[in-house]
């Protein structure tokens, strides 16, 4: 019963499309940019929520909650925030319904907010209002905190994950008293991202800083992780800003240090959202569906027995053996058991779902003391002891993990160029795709000429040692200039 | 440096407001009803989602998302439903904000939405409009599924946690074949929430089905828990409702059924909120702060060293030692070891949060192989051996959660009282307060009068078996008419 999938090769949006409706991960709803996540595109999302919050933990922050609403004079107290958010945005004009004397319900004009409401775009605003009250003292600092929550950014064009009106998130949002400390924690809070990436995910990253063009609204620096898709687009997977004062400055914002005297706050937030899930998807999906890192697979374990209409019980009690003692390794199993549905069917659905591993288990497997294993990655057969299974699969969940990473990163590698003129770059950014590493002079003159012609944007410039190719300094190879090393050139998400 | 709280006795309602504030669990915005919530009372509300969680997924319903934005003709389509809802709700009605010719930030006109849009007051329409798509066939049944999310009812008056005008909760919508089994989901949700609220939050409830009047909008059944606050009045905890065919009629949500037939799908939705924290203080709280049950306590234990300018280092060394056995031993354990505050500082802060057991450890305790251990609940101190620290903690906390619960049963049994009679009744409720049991003739009729003559209302009419004094049938005191049995009366929030 599954749905066709369109081979990649043939259109990749399209089957971006296809793999996501065919798993159940998500759907559109009948309001405009907005998104249905069915369970099995939620609980991807817990275990990926589960994941940072946990590493968010262990670095000193806390959760906390912030409105919703955000009076709209607030947005415009940050110069260049505003800038950035107001263009898209939900207003909250009135505070009721009526119906009316045709009865057809309307806005109940009676009921006008005095000042509109925008629905939170991100939370700078209302958090540092509410930070200039929490602090008075260097005493009151560090404050390190973080938020799970939706957020709304008007999209005309939206797509699934990648762009949407609403999506989850989360915010972290954190105050110092000096700027190094800030800075320190915006740079740890990449860190975390990328570990987070390459180690959960199984998805490589560039760690870098933004160029001014693609800064954050209201950031003095925005670091990113920036990873590669399989059309050869870019993602950006997550950012951490330095704010800077900036924002202690618009709500006024201030602390009395040790030595007694008033000075402005500074400030970090981070963020990564739901959009990850469509960078796992395009990471590692092929053209059967989805492929899940087991890290953060839901199940990591599907069994499928092979059901007779006689005798079948032998088998069920395999099954539930084979369940037992997984689920006591602490793995994460489902055996479906359902008799409507033919194995065949069962097979294909959890290939369309990438569920890791998928076991069967029939008369003769029962008689033999052996089990039908599946890699999602690798699709081969293999027939294994039922002694020992739970270290057999944890040792393949391990296996699928570290293959799924390796495969990401030679595809990076092998979609990784380098020009070393104008020309050469058109041509690789047009015909191939991927990351391409050229020289550039600083400008956003030049920045934005290359967007213009190319469509290609600078994805970041790389930390030093970050990735090869991008440390030796040059000659910007459009303005003549000079460069301080290679920055990271792609059509990007 | 902790705030002054009023006593209860000389005003429960700015207790109440004391305490949130001191022990940092909430606080107002800037948007009018919309609340802010620190670390400490987010921490609580992890901590109470998590548990409900669990026991939501050990009885079979998986987590989903669904849309923050609900077309407002939607809100239209089940009769009751819009009654209940229209009447207060933020209502999106533009996309953009821009700045005007004289530079101010105004909404633009020229983004008005085609159709406003509501903030999700609750989400059974959109919801029912999925299960419309994803319902054809008996094989698609019963959908289990359960929503973590924020919700928006707008109020003129609000009240920290017991009435906001945004609120967290988690909303559960499932779908069934047959109305008995949806009947079964109602019941069985209603007794997760009473083992809830009984066995985590120490507060006793009493379950029982609501009357017609306090019925949820669109339900054909409201069943609900109800709990005593220490100021007399009833609050509801949770309702768990059963929708009949309502909401699949409204939205058309048929399925073909085993032997080939379309029936409408049967309903069910039920849920519980951050209201379920104010309920929380006010079960436990005293005239020194809150008071936590232990199970859901973010920190259980607070270890307070008694730090001197010369040689504290053993004592320190001994404070990280426990925090270090009691860890290990899963217990939730904070040492405050900051040297800018005072001891007595930092168990006035403590006893104000409700922190269950605090230990303090100086020079002497060290030398004596002992730690001095304060219960929250109790307030004596003890003397207890550093040997079996971890055994002792967790005999204490099992005895402070049951303690908890026991005090709060006790309060409840002194504080229900049975009326035969309309005057004692009226004097029961307003010199008394608590729950009062009065026969009722089961008509609308009479439970407005009571209503409008007393602010009391039927809090439930509790399941047989369920509640003293409430199961024999006798004679309604003010109508004459014949009752099956008493009900259960009280002012409410």
């Amino acid at each position: 019963m599954a749905d066709k999938i369109t081979p990649r090769s043939e259109d990749y949006a399209q089957w971006y499309v296809d793999v996501v409706r065919a798993a159940k991960l998500a759907e559109y709803s009948p309001v405009r940019g907005s998104m249905i996540i069915p369970p099995n595109g939620f609980e991807l999302w817990e275990n990926m929520r589960n994941g940072l919050d946990f590493m968010f933990k262990a670095t000193g922050h806390r959760n906390a909650y912030f409105p919703l609403f955000i009076p709209q004079s607030f947005l415009a107290r940050e110069a260049a925030h505003v800038d950035g958010f107001a263009k898209e945005c939900a207003v909250v004009t009135h505070h009721r319904l009526k119906v009316d004397e045709e009865g057809q319900l309307i806005v109940d004009p009676e009921a006008k907010l005095e000042e509109p409401l925008v629905v939170r775009p991100t939370s700078e605003t209302i958090i540092w209002d509410t930070y200039s009250k929490w602090i008075q003292s260097w005493r009151d600092l560090p404050i390190l905190i973080n938020q799970w929550a939706n957020v709304v950014r008007w999209e005309m064009r939206t797509r699934l994950f990648l762009r949407t009106s609403e999506f989850l998130w989360q915010e972290g949002h954190t105050a110092h008293a000096t700027e190094q400390e800030a800075v320190d924690e915006t740079l740890q809070m990449l860190d975390v991202y990328a570990t987070f990436a390459e180690e959960w995910m199984a998805m490589p990253v560039i760690k870098g800083v933004k160029t001014e063009a693609e800064r954050f609204a209201g950031a003095v620096d925005t670091y990113c992780i920036e990873a590669l898709m399989q059309d050869g687009k870019a993602l950006q997977g997550g950012t951490s800003h330095f704010l800077g004062q900036n924002f202690a400055k618009a709500f006024d914002c201030t602390f009395q240090n040790q030595e007694g005297e008033l000075e402005h706050v500074w400030a970090t937030s981070w963020g990564v959202s739901t959009r990850l899930i469509g960078a796992l998807i395009m990471t590692h999906g092929d053209d059967k569906g989805v492929v899940l890192p087991p890290r953060l697979a839901p199940i990591q374990v599907v069994i499928v027995p092979i059901l007779r209409k006689d005798g079948s019980e032998p088998v069920l009690e395999a099954a539930r053996a084979v369940r037992q003692e997984l689920t006591d390794a602490g793995i994460r199993v489902f055996l479906d058991d359902r008799d409507q549905y033919r194995p065949g069917w069962k097979f294909t659905e959890y290939e369309v779902q990438g569920i890791p591993v998928r076991l069967a288990i029939g008369p003769r497997d029962v008689e033999n003391g052996v089990v039908e294993l599946v890699r999602r990655d690798l699709g081969d057969k293999q027939s294994v002891p039922m002694e020992s299974l739970a270290e057999t699969i944890r040792e393949t969940l391990d296996s699928v993990q570290q293959g799924l990473f390796d495969s990401a990163k030679a595809f990076r590698e092998t979609h990784t160029h380098t020009a070393d003129d104008y020309e050469s770059f058109k041509r690789l950014i047009e015909e191939e795709g991927g990351f391409v590493l050229m020289h550039w002079d600083g400008t956003a003159e030049t920045e934005t000429r290359i967007k213009e012609e190319t469509k290609a944007t600078i994805r970041c410039i790389p930390f030093p040692g970050q990735f090869e190719g991008t440390d030796e300094s040059g000659v910007d190879p459009i303005s003549g200039q000079p460069s301080k090393g290679r920055v990271v050139f792609a059509r990007a998400y």
